[in-house]
């Protein structure tokens, strides 16, 4: 039976513009119906979510025909501008009579693509329509490659391999090259902090080594001054931890790099602090009133105690890192209003944007303030969340998230794109499914914040792209090759460059290998961003994925005005070939360096179709020429 | 009921000479019976063990009757030399008539002291007669001040606190004062071995501090090549292990202690290896075939091997910790015999000598051959052995030790020492039970065995003294007052002298506090030290251990021909009265510096009696004069 209607919301001849919509924005939806039925009305009826998730109508919307061919009628409508911010959804209703009766039929989107039709409203699906507050992230930050480097693991900057100022009862690696572990009683408490002795002035040591790398942004994990190793356990916000340095260091690093063209990002950890902090005071380590001694301690609201100093909110239930009450004034004044808020005291010496530590933590308003707060200090900052899945739709704690509609983040950790492109490399999703993933995340993210996705592969709490790959290293380039096509912020974790491998924490926190990288992926790495940063198109132009009917072959076109480039990753272990059309009459092939087969070699299209062989595991990229 | 027979082995009227026999030694046995009864025969057996502990019959000897007063008869005997060195057992067998019956009485000897009459042989406790063949510590040892170097918590040589060399996935301590732990995983095994960073630079570097201190052995806790930080698992005989240093270092330490009259005694780890060794080779790190890996490995034999590589023999069942094959001739070679042995290289070197460690888990042959190499290597080498019991009486692993009868150990570690001191100082020993329990010992013991004695207060592997005696200052100074007063060589732990506290491993292995020690203790220490040395008689007298009649009050007098000191400990919360007995007209006090109260006091005695009074907690030494 064909189809009573027809509706596609990633092709722009049924829905225009692709995607989310500015506040300011109209966009029309069109429908086909197929002649075979007789159709009565159809509705576009467009909803939002109530505070506790409930739709509530927005607009009803009747299409009306505007045209016919031999076997459908297409019906439109124009959606003028829906104003207020939000996330929405849409579907349609259609009068239909069938076999005499008059039904009404729910039509909606199934799971990634594709149309749903339910005779019941409470099944539906419905599609998202995101509209968002008009905002530009900033060129330096959309444009860039970004460098995580976590900070006890990547450089010590002592020649002597000294460790600067270790903590009292602390353990260090006696070599830079031993594997990390943690030191835990038979509980799993941490006993003592282990550490390598990274430190800030090994990173300003390292500056021409990232420059070379195509870093344009090193986001560090947290400075401040903390028990711990990673210090996401904040003991003073205010103070670089002496393990790493002091001010004057940090400020030569800002400098320094900024003078090679690279901005500084910080980790921003404002959910908790560490119980071992000058807010706290739990050890009682530090020469102040913590909010665990007394409940004189200015610092007491910031924090939830229930009963007594020993029952306290804390992160996850890990009593070493104490919630805290974000919007609590004092709280907000001391991390963003304050003339020498932590936000402030930061930027003034010219960090260039935060990474919000655990966003789905943060309240909303938080969120906003701050970011309302770092513009005001830097109008070309930037404020990035760590969100682990779609940011643009995400419940956390019953609330529906509103990150990216302008008022909250520029940008968000690209996990989703890290696990789909996995799972497509490692034969778990084929390439259509990779496909649906990338478009789904399109469609619901506002442009700019799709053009600064942080497409990582690895991070400090995840499996190194290395190892999730089962040290594959032709996956590895695959891999490598996409993050620095990809559109969106290639996001590089410290040693991922190095071929350096790890499983989960504390394995993936291994130290930087200081010659003894491989230097087959580090050429690789290093090529790729060249190739990035050479072609503008790659950093700053739009996405076409391609449907390549091919599972193992997964495809995509970066285009701009000037330019289009074709990418074709094979990730099967034999040679594939695709049949694809192209608005091209030839091709050309620029995978100068790694691909030998082919080189330049010039593919012409039959009727726009091109027949195109890729070798196993290995990729091509096609300029197109008309 | 008046005693039938009188007799006490520790009164020279009743046996002379006191205590143990040189083979070629004679003795006489006087006793004394009461006319109050009818005795009609004593008789001296004398028996030793056979290799079942069982009593074999070695004389049997009537005593003659040699005097008489109004109350008892005295009779005696000669017994000529016993000439095979054995440790010997003695009983006296009287027949008496009771009551009309003739009775056969068996006397024998009460727990420490005192006499006791049994009607049944096996309830018997006999006398021990240690025969041994003569032998001569050297002196430079008997008359020395041992200092026990735990070499990774001593002292670091380098000024910038590098730590040289660290082993592959070890763990540094973030500062030298941090506190020692082990990393275990949850079944207790060490995951990771942990480091201070001492080293034999670090030695080198205060030779002077232990002179001042009036040190003249250093006995370096094990130096050989070995994974851990305690070094008892031998990784390689032969190499100084790199963390600590190289053989150049060390022969400089030897060159430099000697300079300043100093001696070096190594540990000698022989009853097991460890696993990662160059001869077990069990986690493959040594360019070896090791006994683990290879049925063919040359050190096969070495080991015991039940089946296949995973089932061998350990010590004490940790299985890092092979057990040796000591008695297997070509180990044996190599740690005693070859010209280029164990024992030969480092003695060559410039060591002076041994501790054995765990002799216990040595067999006797075994530390026989390996007496015999250290004598011809050099005459005036010691052999000491750790022992934690009466090392003249040890039954280990089912066979009575010989270890003091001339051809084994030159010294023994004075655990014993330590316990009954302790027991004292803390109440829960009081006064005569010290003596009983000295007088055993010295007893027991040829007398160069006692005069070499290691009187210890600490060491690694037990609760540091000034813990043990619950951080009471008076009680620690009255302990360190006996050790350094006391016959037999006194033997400070690291740190002791600093005033270091630690409860067992690995408190007691705190790093040594420099700049942070306790002045009061080392001066003290320092004082004592000097005392020693001034006055020959601490190092080289004899002692006549004095019961006070005051539970609270130990004292002794060491004497030689030239001079008598009188040494009272008050160990009571409150000052002590004793009146006692000397061979001497007047006693002056020399206790000059530390008890200020009767400085130079001379006491007269009446008839020979003297009345002292001891503060709370105090000490006093008097010169007696006749």
């Amino acid at each position: 039976m064909a189809n009573i209607i027809n509706y596609n919301s990633w092709d722009t001849n049924f829905k225009t513009p692709f995607g989310a919509l500015k506040t300011c924005e109209s966009a029309i939806i069109k429908v086909e119906s197929s002649k075979a039925f007789d159709v009565c009305s159809i509705k576009l009826i467009i909803e939002k979510e109530d505070e506790n998730l409930n739709p509530v109508l927005v607009r009803e919307l009747e299409l009306q025909q505007s045209g016919e061919n031999e076997k459908v009628r297409e019906y439109s409508v124009e959606i003028s501008p829906l104003e207020q911010p939000a996330t929405y959804y849409y579907f349609l209703s259609v009068e239909v009579n069938l076999y005499g009766e008059q039904k009404t039929l729910f039509y909606g989107k199934q799971a990634n693509n594709g149309m749903i039709c339910e005779y019941n409203y409470d099944d539906l699906n419905k599609y998202q329509l995101t509209v968002y507050e008009d905002y530009k992230v900033p060129s330096w930050f959309k444009e860039g490659v970004l460098y995580h480097v976590f900070v006890d693991r990547f450089n010590n900057g002592n020649r002597s391999g000294k460790v600067d100022n270790p903590k009292k009862n602390s353990f260090l690696y006696g070599n830079w090259e031993d594997d990390p572990m943690y030191i835990k009683d038979q509980n799993g408490e941490i006993l003592r902090w282990d550490f390598h002795g990274g430190n800030l002035k090994g990173i300003i040591n390292k500056l021409g080594y990232l420059k070379k790398l195509g870093v344009t942004v090193i986001y560090l994990s947290p400075i401040f001054e903390a028990a711990s190793n990673h210090k996401y356990d904040t003991g003073n916000y205010k103070n670089i931890d002496p393990m790493f340095g002091d001010e004057k260091i940090f400020k030569e690093l800002i400098d320094k790099a900024a003078e090679k063209g690279m901005a500084v990002v910080l980790d921003g950890v404002f959910s908790h602090i560490g119980a071992d902090s000058i807010y706290f005071n739990k050890f009682n380590n530090y020469d102040s009133v913590g909010a665990y001694q007394s409940e004189d301690s200015p610092y007491r609201t910031w924090f939830n105690f229930k009963e007594g100093p020993e029952e306290y909110q804390s992160w996850w239930g890990i009593k070493a890192l104490p919630n805290t009450n974000e919007l609590e004034p004092s709280f907000m004044d001391y991390i963003i209003y304050d003339k020498d808020s932590v936000i402030n005291k930061w930027m003034n010496m010219g960090v260039k944007g935060w990474r919000l530590d655990v966003a789905d933590e943060l309240p909303t308003k938080f969120i906003q303030e701050l970011k309302k707060e770092v513009k005001k200090n830097n109008e070309e900052s930037i404020v990035i969340g760590e969100v682990w899945e779609d940011a643009s739709n995400k419940i956390s704690y019953g609330e529906r998230r509103t990150y990216l509609l302008g008022d909250q983040l520029d940008s968000v950790l690209g996990y989703p794109f890290r696990d789909n492109l996995v799972d497509f490399l490692n034969g778990e999703k084929t390439s259509w499914q990779l496909n649906d993933f990338f478009m789904t995340i399109k469609e619901n993210y506002p442009s700019e914040a799709f053009k600064s996705n942080l497409n990582l592969l690895s991070s400090h709490d995840i499996v190194r792209i290395k190892t999730a790959l089962k040290s594959d290293k032709d996956l590895l380039k695959l891999a490598i090759l996409t993050q620095m096509s990809f559109e969106g912020v290639p996001y590089i974790y410290y040693g991922d460059e190095a071929g350096l491998e790890g499983g989960k924490d504390p394995e993936n926190r291994k130290t930087y290998p200081w010659k003894n990288e491989d230097m087959e992926i580090m050429d690789f790495y290093r090529h790729c961003s060249q190739f990035r940063n050479r072609n503008k198109v790659f950093a700053l132009g739009d996405t076409y994925f391609i449907y390549t009917e091919n599972d193992d072959v997964f495809g995509y076109i970066r285009y701009n005005e000037d330019d289009s480039e074709l990418i074709l990753i094979n990730r099967s272990e034999s040679k594939q070939n695709v049949k694809i059309n192209l608005e091209a009459d030839c091709i050309e092939e620029v995978t100068v360096t790694y691909s030998v087969i082919n080189n330049g070699e010039k593919i012409i299209g039959i009727d726009n179709k091109f027949n195109i062989d890729i070798d196993s595991k290995s990729y091509r990229i096609f300029k197109l020429w008309k």
